[in-house]
């Protein structure tokens, strides 16, 4: 058995390194240079070319190189296949380190503020007092997001697909009373997975149920909304103000009005950034499980797509 | 027995309605116009004229406007005269949430991808991961803050000039430590009362001990700081920035290199803004505790000057 790793877009040679001082006795290639490809078994895939999955005849496991699938094509792999993720608890320190910071900033004005010195402007005013945050998505990212937004003395909601719950936290996870729950937001945060169902839900239609002092965050991924809808809520003071750290495309086109929009903020999907060493350890040990012919760990349901 | 309001500088007319419904029986007036003098036995103070205490022979107390009590002269106060200051739990609250929303702000380079989005520029880097952040001067405030950055898993020690302690603090008060503790401080917050001992603490020789990549924070006021000394600092590259709310001359004046300084973030001295019910509750309180006779709340300690 040997591993292939199919990353585009990146410079995958730190990960190679990483990857073969972890597994000293498996063979690594790096699609699209290899020898054998009979021979994989396990390939770690960002962004993947789709002609490469049928060229792998004995495939038995794809990791995807981040906590989200949405990065591979679920409906050309094998059914037997199985499909994994990375859990890194890096991954939800930092994200719900940069929700906080994003949210409080908004709440100090610190933009406003930093607009306001390069003007060599002195204008006083009091923060805003709003704290009620609405969570969508409540798996292991927007859970650490909440705990660390109720300690900051933040009240806490969250809707995600299938019932979840957590002290002190308001949880639901019926479309239908979305919503009521939307009206009361003063910060929404998205931390949805991408699925088909989840494609596009930050439109015209669910923006309109926010009132006009809410804050969009979104650090999930950038087709989770509908970029002329968000665009259109902020023109027409529906939304104060928005975060994002992802994109439909990515990096961010020249010519796209998000950068130079005064009500948007926006970062270059760092929110939280995959550790190296904790991303090539997860992998090595389930290259080892599959090797062992144990289940392997982090797996995705791939009839819910996540 | 009647109260003086001698505020410089701002809009007296709402602290004068908050007061009069809180004390319908006693004579309320506001400097310069007031009838008898002789009259006043409390002051409500903040940068009063230095020529108006000698007017005042029946004085008997006056409180400061604010949590610290640097705009009183006590030099020129007769020594029977008790002084009081406000002291504000949500004071404390505003403070911590200011302290650690600019630590965060540095901590994940915000002001750098607002610079960045103004240039259309992409460029992803990794949070800074420095987490030790050393508070001058440990009174409610210093306190308020470091209980806000420990549960937000900073570390943090404390300086100050009287022994304090606090569980998962490294408290020191010997000045001979200072350098020590310096030297290992990622985030350096002031929080210290002004007094002729701390006046001008943070200059050269402090700064000095500081690592490169510290950054400032000062919160308290303006006259902690040497000023030239910090731009030195700063561009020297012996300090990674500053935050500043406080300045030695508020309004910061217009030609002030601050304002345009790369490294500076500034803030028009609003971390922590009075709320003014909860300053005329405590005034209006004191007051009634004097024309009682007992002894007034949240004095000050006249010779340590805090």
């Amino acid at each position: 058995m040997s591993v292939l790793v199919a990353i585009s877009g990146r410079d995958c040679s730190k990960i190679m390194t990483a990857l073969e001082a972890k597994l000293p006795d498996v063979k690594i290639s790096q699609w699209p240079h290899c020898d054998n490809l009979n021979d994989i078994e396990f390939v770690l895939a960002w962004l993947a070319p789709e002609d490469m999955w049928v060229q792998l005849p004995n495939l038995k496991a794809v990791s995807s190189f981040g906590a989200g699938i949405d990065s591979i094509d679920l409906n050309v792999l094998p059914k037997n296949v199985v499909v994994t993720r990375i859990v890194d608890e890096n991954l939800a320190h930092d994200m719900a380190e940069y929700v906080l910071a994003h949210i409080l900033a908004h709440k100090l004005r610190l933009k406003e503020y930093i607009l306001k010195q390069q003007d060599n402007q002195w204008c006083p005013k009091r923060s805003y007092r709003d704290k009620h945050v609405v969570i969508l998505g409540f798996g292991e990212l927007g859970q650490a997001c909440a705990t660390r937004l109720l300690i900051n003395n933040f009240s806490v909601s969250a809707f995600s697909q299938s019932a979840k719950s957590m002290a002190d936290v308001n949880c639901i996870h019926q479309q239908a009373a979305l919503p009521n729950l939307l009206n009361k937001a003063d910060y929404l945060v998205c931390l949805l997975p991408l699925t088909p169902q989840t494609k596009g839900i930050i439109d015209r239609n669910l923006l309109a149920h926010l009132p006009p002092h809410a804050v969009l965050i979104n650090v999930s991924r950038g087709q989770h909304v509908v970029e002329k809808d968000l665009l259109h809520a902020l023109d027409q003071q529906q939304l104060r103000a928005a975060t994002l750290d992802v994109f439909t495309q990515e990096p961010l086109g020249d010519e796209h009005p998000f950068w130079q929009h005064p009500k948007i903020t926006l970062t270059p999907h760092c929110a939280a950034l995959s550790d190296l060493d904790s991303v090539t350890t997860q992998i090595a040990q389930n290259v080892e499980r599959l090797k062992l012919g144990l289940d392997l760990n982090h797996q995705v349901d791939r009839t819910k797509g996540y």
